[in-house]
């Protein structure tokens, strides 16, 4: 029986529906991974008392629970208060958290507002969990069946220290066995087609393979029952990365983690020594942002009047424009975006938009042409994705489709 | 005392993360704008035990609870099952809701499978909800102090049920005021700073003060409860503004709603009938990527030449490329960007950076410098915001400091 888990969220922006509660979705993947079965999530706003009796529910009938929000210095930031009331141990001040919390301050040479000192006082017997991320630490506390960690509810502090500080504890406290995840990461495919790709082999019965679409790339994942031969593991990974084929860009926990589309190609432009410039037009910006402090990414113009063309002849005009660029900024590849639609195409989410990719390289074009609905946002970021898998499918070779 | 609410959520993939649950947060804004209040969120997996025991716990707590997920056609779907366990009330054919489910399979020229029939059972004394947008019926039932409706989990159907449908019952059953949320939303100030600056006033206990900090702004809520004097909201909403001051760049639902920043600045670009191009380093691309289809935006330009200079005469240089630019690209505004600090300190969490943004206009230079922390997602995007606001702050007349 795998240790039984519950996430709970605080906040009045969550439980009156302001914000979207992602934490809980990502620290139940996490768990799952990490071989907990995952009971309940459960929210509650900012009421002493509904936080009180939520957690004394959850002491027992949880092995853990994992709560994020709270932490802040305002008035409506209850959690540490409501565990010392509901689990009978008073607030008392943690030196080294106060001293992390002025230290936040003064490296931002900002002063620390005196509401900031509350963050400081955990409940009786809790142990201090860093957060070097921002100013509230979280805690740690064993209260009946349950094991409680409290972090803040920011999904940036909270994901941070869950990976570094939180993840390792609970290995130690909880012997698991997890099942093992696999996940093919690819871009320029939907959910059905990889499904078809895939109806011609056979997958074990035991092995549970699900799909999951996000905004920069769909992934098919293998979830392998604990105690498979890593050999027999392997050997049905590659077998369906034969049949998805170069959609892949990358293969997770197989060898190693392998990060996401512009991880993969930061390892492959650096290998190569390469050096990019880019013109946008649909993505406006955003493979440039998506392509942060890379040393690679030499420059980025954006120019309204790139954006649209009624020309038909595309790889000319992106020919000419790439190698005036190449000229001016003296780089290894240029890439190229252009697009065909209005703009009344392009901002309406019932009309499509044609996108032409032309990647210049020390050997010659390559290029690519996509047709892609939606709303505004995710035309943009359809053209930033589909312009750095260009990119990519240039520089990788598909080591997984060789055995 | 408002009518208190929960929504449950079901489904394996939400409660392993698969799904990040939207339909919660959909729910409970509509919820909380009618008036209810909401007191939880549950999320559980497909396990008969544990819905039963979660029905009833809300059965004995709650006036009203809504249900989504769990009435598809298969074997993993088993709310109708756990509700009629829970509540003592056999299973019994809708022959209506069958009629209803056979007709959904002929307009789509489709054979109903065998499965289907399983979803025109409903718990004894339940009523039938109609969904016209798929297979699944929901229903309402009474059980203890609790009224329930259950829903399917696919957010269209649930949407169209709920305001088709449901909506009109809930006010029918329930007699409501609704509470009005206020709120203001800055760039450039965190959470204690506002709190600090808003000590000073005297706010009414019955009116609801909380923050909300994301990445892209920092929100002041202030909820009021049903029935206030407008006159009264206004003058409240007003002292606090000119407390906070011109940190605040839209005030929502006090006359309409507002939009974030790069609406705001939308508006007011429009409105003065100017165009910008823009000098971006350590936001990449970011500023013109959030400006997505903004006609006013004639281009942007990212070079990793400009990213950081060892001088300090910044103004200088600022001043300088913002000439060139406005003489290339012939825009009313040149909004320019650099920063003071080395690779490293842009991509170390642990290190700060200094931001130096100028705005040329025609009525001369505008600039602001700001020091930045956070890993380099946070720089990047903060880099962004507060070029945004420079611009912002040039264009917006005050109006809400004024009376």
């Amino acid at each position: 029986m795998p240790a039984q888990v519950e996430i709970f969220s605080q906040g009045e922006e969550v439980i009156t529906g302001q914000t979207v509660d992602t934490n809980a979705a990502w620290l139940s993947q996490k768990l799952v991974d990490m071989g907990f079965s995952i009971k309940r999530h459960t929210t509650v706003g900012d009421h002493l008392n509904d936080l009180k009796t939520l957690l004394n529910e959850v002491s027992l009938r949880a092995d853990c629970c994992i709560c994020t929000g709270g932490l802040g210095p305002t008035s409506d930031d209850l959690t540490a208060q409501a565990v010392a009331e509901a689990f009978g141990r008073p607030l008392q001040l943690d030196p080294v958290a106060l001293q992390q919390i002025e230290q936040h301050f003064t490296r931002r040479k900002r002063i620390m507002a005196d509401a900031n000192r509350k963050q400081a006082f955990f409940p009786q017997g809790a142990v201090r969990i860093d957060n070097e991320w921002g100013t509230a630490p979280g805690f740690a506390i064993q209260q009946g069946r349950c094991w409680f960690v409290f972090v803040p509810g920011v999904p940036s502090e909270m994901k941070a220290m869950f990976d570094k500080h939180i993840a390792p504890l609970l290995l130690q406290r909880f012997s698991l066995q997890p099942d093992r995840l696999i996940t093919l990461r690819s871009v320029g495919i939907g959910e059905s087609d990889l499904q078809e790709k895939i109806n011609t082999l056979s997958i074990p019965q035991s092995v549970q393979l699900s799909f999951r679409a996000g905004s920069d790339e769909v992934q098919t994942k293998l979830l392998f029952p604990a105690g498979t031969e890593p050999q027999q593991m392997k050997m049905l990974v590659n077998q369906v990365v034969r049949a998805i084929g170069d959609y892949i860009f990358a293969v997770d926990n197989l060898d190693k983690r392998q990060g996401g589309l512009v991880d993969t190609i930061d390892q492959l432009m650096q290998q190569a020594g390469y050096s990019l410039s880019i013109q946008e037009t649909a993505s406006q910006g955003l493979i440039a942002a998506k392509c942060i402090a890379k040393p690679w990414l030499v420059s980025s113009i954006y120019s309204q009047s790139f954006i649209s063309s009624s020309e038909n002849d595309y790889l000319q005009t992106a020919k000419q424009l790439a190698a005036k660029i190449r000229q001016q900024e003296k780089t290894d590849l240029v890439l190229v975006q252009l697009y065909r639609g209005s703009q009344q195409q392009f901002q309406q989410k019932e009309q499509n938009i044609l996108l032409y990719t032309l990647l210049l390289t020390p050997d010659g074009c390559q290029s690519s042409e996509f047709t892609v609905g939606g709303d505004i946002k995710r035309k943009q970021n359809q053209a930033a994705i589909l312009a750095l898998d260009l990119l990519r499918r240039y520089l990788q070779i598909p080591e997984y489709s060789k055995d």
